[in-house]
């Protein structure tokens, strides 16, 4: 594997686990009020078209990185509700 | 262009934006109690890795749509330590 695949992976990885320090915030505050809705709510909308896109090339690195990624805006979504 | 095409180039589009909803919110609130600063450097970093990516595959879609998602992300970084 090339450093530039090695970068891409890497960044890709990370990427997937941008909302986590989110998640876990908003879990242990029991509270989303300054969070915005609209941001998780086009996340996981754009996480269904990458997913799509994913499906129609094949390629399982975009399908499971953003899967995780809308796994946690529908998380994100959820706790707003609940907790505001 | 064909759909997929179409398909990836809007997924990336709404990608670019998706921090927009949240540096609004945070502009008029004047708080950014409850946001996760963790999550924006987690993302800035991770911009900076696509970035570095897109320059070695010379993909200025790459560039361009990391390039828009750091900006916000270093503004919700200073909006988090200015408000809070």
């Amino acid at each position: 594997m090339s450093g530039t695949e090695i970068l891409g992976y890497s960044a890709g990885a990370i990427t997937s686990l941008t909302f986590l320090p989110q998640v876990v915030k908003t879990w242990k505050l029991r509270s989303a009020r300054d969070v915005s809705l609209m941001m998780f709510i086009i996340a996981a909308v754009n996480e269904v078209m990458w997913i799509v896109y994913g499906t129609l090339l094949d390629n399982w690195v975009i399908i499971l990185t953003n899967a995780i990624v809308l796994v946690m805006s529908l998380t994100m979504i959820f706790f707003k509700l609940r907790f505001s």
